[in-house]
């Protein structure tokens, strides 16, 4: 379906911001990577075609821009190893919940924290692949769900317990729904390239260490079953984003836990896309309130 | 802030749809029973304005087209009376959940009901004011609070209670989040005609019969505080809806249980801006799947 290999949207050394495809170095697969794109012109979702016009690169951004960008779903406890460290039950059907198009960042923008998440505990990271739909999905069978794809990015579904379970009423939207808490690219790899999305390598590195290594094989529903579910309680839209539940190795699960702090590096990775790279900053108190 | 006083968005009797700022016959204060409006001409959220030129109302529609919509967040237990008839203690602060925007429709759309959620406990109703928001929100103050607001709509946040509460992992995206399950209008009334929003009597009717009736007063957390409080999470954008929470009266706190079923008419209604009545329809099985 996608006329690219390798989305992504850029702010280029002449000053403009493109959609390109990423022209990769020889032996490169991670999208950060790459340098130059061949300049895409139109709608990403309508009519569109890449051009013959290099562009080089100067920051990668977020590969959609917002007003691109759909329904962000997101699937929690959808990894088996995950759910164990969880100490809870594997769901019998996707746990669905949402992010807000706000909280959707670049891959080497800021993760900005608010002073009412600077506190308890406590902030965490999860890598996850996401899925990108590419054209209008209702009632899709599982055997033809991937054909909806466009690509697909690796995101941090960055969190913060206490908020997330502990006083949101139960409900996650609050904890997981700061401005900036959902980066992701670095591009959209397409999904003529990456055939089968639930073997690919998944990792989560903090200050260089990792701490999360998994493959995305272990999903408890597999990206095509998760879109034909989703696609029966409601129509998915190009431009929907779908983070697809993280693997085992989050802060939370760890003995002793393992908060993010003012300054960490966090940096999550996918097999054949690529990673982003984000630093937590605390903000200063608002003099708004 | 707002250049019109009842925003509504129509299908006209010239076969055009249109903005408008709505002719009310006298003495009548439900938008739903406009017939004629001025038209508005440009973007209802940055330049636009308000012409001579009068339009016949065919049909009313969402009050907001789907590209003029951002997120749609919605609370949780905000009425102390439903919170009680829920068993449920008093939420500390906003228990906060998402819709898509594919929930969203008219004042007198139909409530599509797929087969998933056919079954079980149950079909539930829930009659709302919807906050929508008129220009960027980041650390507002709650004595600032509602001059972001551009205007109040009511809205039906429909819910299945099994997929709510039981087969989703304890998220409540999927079981409210179907595709039309937000039906909001018939108008957005402007806030300066509406300028208590938690003064206002709010009520659902059932196949003609009152099952909710009670003052938004009863909020726990008033549109005011609610602002403040999401705003200091999360930047709120023009074009964000707030569903801000149902009364006491919903099917589930009923002994017995009272479950919509396939062919219902529900109206919801909010003092000052009006109803919308939606038809219950159960989907056939797909042919697709």
């Amino acid at each position: 379906m996608a006329t690219f290999s390798r989305l992504v949207r850029f702010l280029a050394k002449d000053g403009n911001t493109y959609y390109g495809d990423a022209l990769m170095p020889t032996g490169v697969s991670d999208v950060a990577k790459t340098t130059k794109a061949r300049v895409i012109q139109g709608n990403i979702f309508g009519k569109h075609h890449v051009t013959d016009q290099i562009a080089e690169v100067r920051m990668l951004l977020a590969p959609l821009a917002r007003q691109d960008i759909g329904t962000v779903r997101c699937l929690g406890l959808n990894y088996e190893q995950h759910a164990k460290e969880s100490n809870l039950p594997l769901p019998k059907y996707p746990v669905l919940f949402y992010k807000p198009v706000t909280s959707i960042s670049g891959p080497t923008d800021d993760i900005p924290v608010p002073v009412m998440a600077q506190h308890g505990e406590g902030l965490d990271y999860e890598c996850e692949l996401v899925a990108v739909i590419g054209k209008e999905a209702k009632d899709v069978p599982e055997s033809q769900a991937l054909d909806y794809i466009l690509g697909y990015a690796v995101g941090n579904d960055v969190s913060h317990r206490d908020w997330q379970l502990k006083l949101g009423g139960g409900q996650w939207g609050l904890g997981k729904g700061f401005d900036g808490w959902a980066p992701f690219g670095p591009g959209i790899v397409s999904s003529q390239i990456i055939s089968d999305p639930n073997n690919l390598h998944i990792a989560t590195k903090l200050n260089g260490q990792t701490v999360q290594s998994s493959s995305t094989k272990d999903m408890i529903f597999s990206v095509a079953k998760t879109i034909s579910f989703l696609s029966q309680s409601t129509t998915l839209l190009p431009g929907d984003l779908i983070f697809t539940g993280t693997p085992q190795g989050v802060g939370m699960g760890r003995k002793p836990a393992l908060w993010l702090k003012d300054g960490d590096m966090v940096e999550v990775s996918l097999d054949g896309v690529g990673s982003c790279v984000n630093k937590v900053v605390f903000d200063k108190p608002s003099s708004k309130l």
